[in-house]
């Protein structure tokens, strides 16, 4: 079977690769149509490793996929072949105490793909869990269905705030991750995201949403703009998207008395926590970790037209043009969010065809 | 001072009265603009009272307006001459127990306009603490800023729900208090809406919101319909805002396991509770009294156009008309959902012209 | 091997039966050595059924259980050959979307120890799996360990209530479930609890443990007591424990502006819902389906000593003794709380000998 | 009026001083009978102040009270001439938006006893609102009426940790604050707590309570313990009490995944915070200011016996040996927890004789 393939750090190939594919009973075997490219697949290519995960031996890249599911395990009951889906790449032991407590994303066992030394999606056919794996509507496309997993962690994101109708958010931070968490707190009840970057162009992108107020920093301090806005009340949720240590400074002049900081980027080490500022307005303050139990309401939302992120799929590409797609995420274009990779070998022509 | 009063049941004059306007130093009085008829107006009208309050003296009715600050006391520093507003009709002992703890609209002592024999705002002007008087969005209009106070209780019927992102809902009954709720969830987080009621008209209303998806129980039962859209899961939260006794009989076939029901409409007597139902699925049951901490919200939800309600507004009539419009509302058409009253006596002509 | 099982309504024997006892890779073989009489398998043996579970075919009774761990699947890493253990009864589909969400005790398809056609615990040796099989700390004994699944069910009424430390409780029904309720909000976080009976000799029982204060409402109705012991401001929490339909006829009486309701007892038919009366204090209700993720909890609290079961066991049979056993149960002797059966005869003698 | 009073940084006298006693419609007059000094009493008599909050003028100390209610104002009716009283010593204005979300302890403008430049209650006559006085059960001395207050700061962490009955909880620092806060745990739900600190005087303290462990972390660090007796899995609640910035290190480490870390103690300066082992675990971080509506559930607590702080108070003096008091706590003797004046002057001998 072909796959995309990172070798080692620097070093990414197209190329066959020898995987078993066994169907276990609570099992569906699934033909991949559409798989994204992730910051994270882009930093295994670029630097080996993330934090503590190190590349050992080649691993096939990918986790944000679709596609359609071509066999069925025998217990198998929510899903059919032909069925068009989405799949979870993070696979816990349901038997697992965290798991038990419907926190299944912090079981210290959770298997992930493209996760050293676990192979992803960038490949014809995948088996996974069946419970890990969600029917598409028929209005979300292929296309859409590879968006799920990004935006699983704005939904994340947007569920761990315990969002108030009405609630008023400032998003720290519009890469992608900035863009879907600001996107799912609308979609999750807010009334209005004020999002902030230094970036015109990434601003611009985020600011074409209704209801996305962008702030550029390099114009004004966000805390005046959301003081302002807010008739110096502050913002009820402030999600910190950016990952820079340096929005943790006067990440509390941003919150309202008694309101919420998510903290949804992942600096890479210690920051400076002003835990004054954040006790004088009794801050609650969530952590973010992948997404559990999110697959289905993003689905639901992408189906009513709530959230729309096809203007987020900046480029997609053919699978044996992998390589080339990742050259260009490498580039880090700032109008760019998210591309994406037709892998599609194992769907007849006839029902790909059907879908885009 | 011109009022609306009803003078005992059946009867209903707009004529002379005499109200102390005293300016309490946190108070503001209020030029009012716009005030809406409520269902509870039309039945102290009609009936003479409303369950436990009866009317012993005329009453001056209404209580969802906006207006203008014409005054305000020496001690009000969040509201100045000249803003345009709207008022939370409710007025708590901010000192109570349960005001204390946030939750003002269960304080025993609340004091309610238009709730004998407390009297409304059917009258050019009225005197309100300031801190139960919201300044509206520029882009808010007074005949919007009139409707805050019917959509509050669908704000706090969402609220109470504690909606997840992406929660599909079942609202029972498109009357007003049903299409309030509806669009206050559909903001408030959820990905659509399932609306039941027996008129096709009142459906069509609430069909035109969309992510609102009308349901004639007339066809099928609602179960049917929430069970198929649902793959036979239930809906994540079921809005009870019929206030009609027999749609408890089935209510919890419409939760999915682990849902909650909202108890919104207000049956006359007690309804047959089928405990086995609900404890089967271990279904959250909420109720609503009122609104507390909605009114803000209610506007950030207005001012970004995430909710318009304008389309609800069905008929608006002058002052002077006053009667005739009650009369209007009490031919319960089915495609009336608001009807307003301009009072505007104590507005300027410039100022009030600039607004509609 | 032999069992106490249930022929049909009305006949009860201890006899040979063929269960099989297939270790699977996630299963524990337990050698049982205590398990209590519950109201329910005395319901299945006096009427043959409850609700819509009918007894089609002998079945062994039995949910209430502890034991030792004689053999383990070739997964298991949480417990080992020797080790003490009581085990929860109710089996759900770890892959469901209930159990996803950390609810599982209202997955449909939970497989529950001695509830047709299931059989139970009333036999030396069943298996399990072992994420539902919990170690007994030192100082618990296999008697309390057969409490944890009574205990449960006030564990889960305590936890769904949300206890604020220092909340003031009611509970009506001082039977085995209203105590073991009144016991778990008092350890979770209640200052003081007040219970309701008509019986003396059960509200004796009750009246036992400090903080818990009992009052015979032959004497004065429960809601006066409660609004005097609370300045009229009412109990944070009630818990229907009665089962009793009148018990819901003044309900929210007893509720504080703001409360809870917690359902726990299982009325046989709807009761009447006085809606009006929950609104006004804009009640939250709460249900209670068995339990989930309250094991470990239970057991930590009869480790640390805040909760003492001891005393509600009163009496103890052997197995030889069984039918005996459930003759006592069914006289319905106030004073009994719990009778245990000593199963054991899995069990090494030295073993069994040394815990008690 | 004679009154403890702080001159200026490092003076301290009991002498006369002219301060306004006018008694509101909605405020009490009060005969103090004791007083706490608290660690921030000493800080002011000691430094001058605390982080902005500077000495400008001279203040009365004193913000931990009980006393007797001697006159009440027109519109009182909760309180009477005569009920014996502790009073919480921040008032908010109950108008603002903080105060009418029943967050009331984070409005900017809450008035606190003895914070520069408000008089405390080291004098014989208070004024303060009736809604922030609260009558001690009978049961409960002036002494444990004035150890309401410090025990508040334990009830708010407590409150705002959400515990699930049966939590395991971890708390560092056994200084009074570390104390408080295990206590209200245990009583608030948690089945045991350990405590963890560098001085075995402080742990003994702690350790005489029956479900407090204590750990000497010179012996073992405490993630070695916690995650020993707790199979490795870390517990529930973890309540940072120290205020060092060095507990911030490995403060995860103590954590369960999905747990909670409460924020407690209050560091000088920023902390060093490791993002990427709370985002591992997805740990919830609540910080706690102060403390809102637990001053009657602390006194219920008291009052049941489920909290039992008359072991903590560790020397009591008259009002004329104040200044020595002070010599006393100023010594930080590590067996110190709390040490109390009896101020009394203003109540009548045979009255004060009756309660100690």
């Amino acid at each position: 079977m072909k796959a995309l393939v990172v070798e080692r750090k620097g070093e990414l190939a197209l190329r066959e690769i020898d995987i078993p594919l066994t169907v276990g009973p609570e099992d569906v075997k699934i033909a991949v149509h559409t798989v994204g490219i992730c910051a994270s697949d882009l930093h295994y290519y670029l630097h080996g490793g993330i934090g503590s995960y190190r590349l050992e031996m080649p691993m096939v890249l990918g986790h944000e996929a679709s596609g359609v599911v071509v066999e069925t395990g025998s217990k198998v009951v929510n899903l059919r072949i032909g069925d068009r889906v989405c799949m979870e790449p993070g696979v816990p032991n349901l038997s697992s105490r965290a798991s038990k407590l419907g926190r299944y994303n912090v079981d210290p066992d959770v298997v992930f793909w493209a996760t050293p030394p676990v192979h992803g999606a960038f490949t014809p056919f995948v088996v996974h869990p069946a419970a890990f794996t969600y029917r598409l509507p028929q209005s979300v496309s292929f296309a859409e269905g590879a968006m799920v997993e990004p935006f699983a962690i704005g939904m994340q994101a947007a569920t761990r705030a315990q969002i108030v109708p009405g609630d008023i958010a400032a998003v720290i931070g519009s890469g992608p991750i900035g863009i879907m968490t600001a996107l799912a707190a609308l979609a999750g009840g807010c009334s209005r995201v004020y999002i902030s970057d230094l970036s015109s162009e990434k601003l611009n992108v985020a600011g074409r949403y209704a209801g996305i107020h962008p702030v550029n920093v390099a114009d004004e301090p966000f805390a005046s703009v959301i003081s302002r806005e807010t008739d110096g009340w502050g913002a009820d949720i402030v999600f910190e998207a950016s990952g820079n240590a340096r929005a943790f400074k006067n990440l509390f002049d941003l919150v309202r008395p008694g309101g919420v900081a998510v903290i949804v980027g992942l600096p890479a080490e210690a920051v400076a926590f002003d835990v004054h500022a954040a006790v004088c307005k009794e801050v609650r303050i969530e952590t973010v970790m992948r997404y559990a139990n999110v697959f289905d309401r993003a689905l639901s939302l992408f189906a009513s037209g709530k959230v729309d992120l096809k203007p987020l799929i900046t480029g997609t590409y053919r699978f044996a043009d992998s390589v080339q797609a990742f050259e260009r995420a490498a580039s880090a274009n700032p109008t760019d969010v998210k591309l994406q990779i037709r892998v599609s070998e194992g769907i007849p022509t006839g029902r790909a065809a059907l879908f885009h």
